[in-house]
């Protein structure tokens, strides 16, 4: 029998408990021996709770029990996860977390220290929820090289933009509507901006080319500047307007690594992705594309991506040797303004001379209702450093400039 | 040091060969130790290859070599195939195969002998080529029941619907396309009728269900009968038609499976899949629906996913306890007549009065330049025997019949 312990009785951690409660059997069948919940860690009471002997505010009982074989650490942030899941390792306890936070910051050390110790540090849970793509990545596409990894890692900026596309909300309306719903936050900063989508791509570039890359290093836009003009234009241009994380070797042997509202072309298998839903393309040398879709997040995906993870735990009585990746001082990020992309661009009082001067041959798009003075238009594949100095000139011209993606 | 043998040089063989050599480095890191290829066993000779030194026409060398700890089989069909792989397994090998016929047919026997000899039978490149499937559904999916698998498991039949779809061609036509560009073999049987889906159904059914599905207990059907009116109408529907190969867990307990073109709605993530496309979805009790979609076939893409399955063999000295299911007599997979569907029906000459008598409240459909006297419809979910006799009812007048299925 594998005694485990959770750390955090919030929504995933619930979930966890409740999903090893009701498959005790099949996972009895999968993991080769019975997995048993001793202790569940959380300052609150649950006097009512059918666990209520498990509970524990002490970190200490769990660290001491030698007993404890895998830590399930679902409090989210860094303050107190990083010492636990760290004392965890250093005792020589495997730890699955669903905390991306935590892996986007700290996932080089911890992943050393477990290597160090022969244990294992999972963390399926911690991008695309109920999708399986860690494993998948490190694993299944172990023979490619992988070239390029784009996703829709938000799923409540993709609800919101769904919102947009279909029903032509305004952003503050979209957003409320999601309040409203439960899928965004009363400050929904984390997700609008782009920081969860940040964390999540820098954990999938890490694995992928690995070696760790920072959230704090990467040019990070949210989708808060997205008007329905915009929607309407990309229309035009036959696609779709997505937030994505995406991280792509460049020619110099360096990785761009960004997030960014993009417009994506209609045949896109991103294109499609609505709603609260999450997709994620990888494109190896070997495989060509693969998308990987779901549910990215919610309590159910995500703690069964936990249990999931413990199961592997459980079986593994060694450190795994393909989920790794190493530390690094970040040279080998591709500087920002040297990435080179295609953009949509929206003015007001430019001619087509004007435009065409400064970003080249431009092919111009077209809405219903567009008032005098209006223009919008693809330029070519020019440098960020290029594009940013065009936009600089354009000043209160600019009304809109979003990046097109081509996955 | 790790030595391994692959039996067949054809197209996966070669490919298999080819990413071994190309990735070696990563290879390295990945499975902790160099695999080196000391065999390729082929009856035919190959002078000019780099790996000449390699090539063997006697099985027995690579069987009674103990320096052999991975078998790769990559010839397809069941001999000699068969007796390879037993061999192999019996003589304390582990496995990695392609071959989707070999798993369909003798997956639950090879699988227990693997089990009792202690090494692995891996096929992840039997279904869906370069996409993982094999192992997420086992592993990262472990912590569901899954309750539903369908999939788009054939992509020369993908490529022939989306050629009827978008350029109206009548099948033939597309047929004749699709082996122009090699995607069709000459004898396209195995593909249109759908004797390819259907192992790869079975392997995925057996796996999620943990029984062995036959194939010859599945009822099948190809594309051949579908016209370019059925594509017209299915757009009135509001939807694709694709080949699927679903499996549905029942109300009663047993698990139905089939092999169908299908109407699907065209906000399913199936209905954007075209050309040669693959996609799995996976519909978990924890997970909601997983979709798993790229290159279903092609050498690169089913040689790395061969490759990745060595990778993991290499590293693993324990047979895997979550890859297994047991053999079966089948009296859980649920009667055909019993499953209940709506189904598209075509008519001619046949009143709505007449229609609905037969099939109950129908919902009906247009097209443009319909000619007087047809009629088609969307019958409301019937049994698949009901559906029979009333279909038998209609003898000649009967155009058309696809079922409709929701995924």
């Amino acid at each position: 029998m594998a005694k485990i312990a959770v750390l955090g009785y919030g929504v995933v951690g619930s979930g966890t408990v409740e999903v090893i409660e009701k498959n005790k059997e099949g996972l009895l069948k999968k993991a080769g021996q019975e997995i048993e919940i001793k202790y569940i860690l959380d300052l609150r009471d649950f006097p009512d709770s059918p666990y209520k002997d498990k509970f524990v505010k002490d970190f200490n009982v769990i660290l001491n029990d030698p007993e404890i074989s895998v830590v399930v650490e679902v409090i989210g942030g860094i303050k107190p996860s990083y010492d636990f899941v760290k004392s965890s390792l250093l005792a020589g306890k495997s730890v699955v977390t669903s905390n991306k936070e935590l892996v986007a910051k700290k996932g080089a050390e911890l992943l050393k220290i477990a290597h160090e110790k022969g244990v294992n540090f999972f963390f399926e849970a911690s991008v695309g929820g109920g999708i399986p793509i860690i494993r998948p990545l490190h694993q299944c596409l172990s023979a490619n090289r992988i070239d390029e990894i784009a996703g829709i890692l938000n799923g409540t900026t993709n609800f919101i933009l769904t919102k947009m596309i279909r029903d032509n909300m305004a952003f503050d309306d979209a957003l409320k509507t999601a309040q409203e719903l439960g899928y965004a936050e009363r400050n929904p900063s984390a997700d609008v901006d782009g920081i969860d989508a940040c964390r999540k791509i820098c954990i999938l570039a890490s694995l992928s080319f690995g070696k760790h890359v920072y959230p704090d290093n990467i040019h990070t836009e949210g989708i808060t500047k997205i008007t329905p003009e915009d929607v309407a234009y990309c229309e035009n241009f036959g696609g779709s307007i997505k937030l994505i994380g995406w991280a792509s070797r460049q020619d110099d042997g360096k990785v761009a690594v960004m997030v960014c509202p993009a417009f994506i072309h209609e045949d896109s298998q991103l294109a499609g992705v609505n709603d609260v839903f999450n997709a994620i393309l990888v494109r190896g040398d070997s495989t060509g594309d693969v998308v990987f879709y779901g549910k990215g997040a919610g309590k159910f995906p995500t703690a069964s991506a936990v249990v999931a993870d413990v199961v592997i735990a459980v079986k593994m009585n060694s450190s795994s040797k393909s989920l790794y990746w190493e530390d690094s001082d970040q040279d080998f990020i591709e500087d920002t303004d040297k990435i080179v992309l295609e953009n949509y661009i929206r003015v007001n009082g430019v001619s087509k001379d004007e435009a065409e001067a400064l970003f080249g041959k431009v092919s111009y798009l077209t809405r219903k209702d567009a008032p005098e003075g209006e223009l919008a238009f693809i330029t070519p594949a020019i440098s960020e450093k290029d594009c940013n100095e065009a936009v600089a000139k354009l000043g209160d011209k600019l009304l809109g400039r979003i990046r097109v993606l081509d996955y």
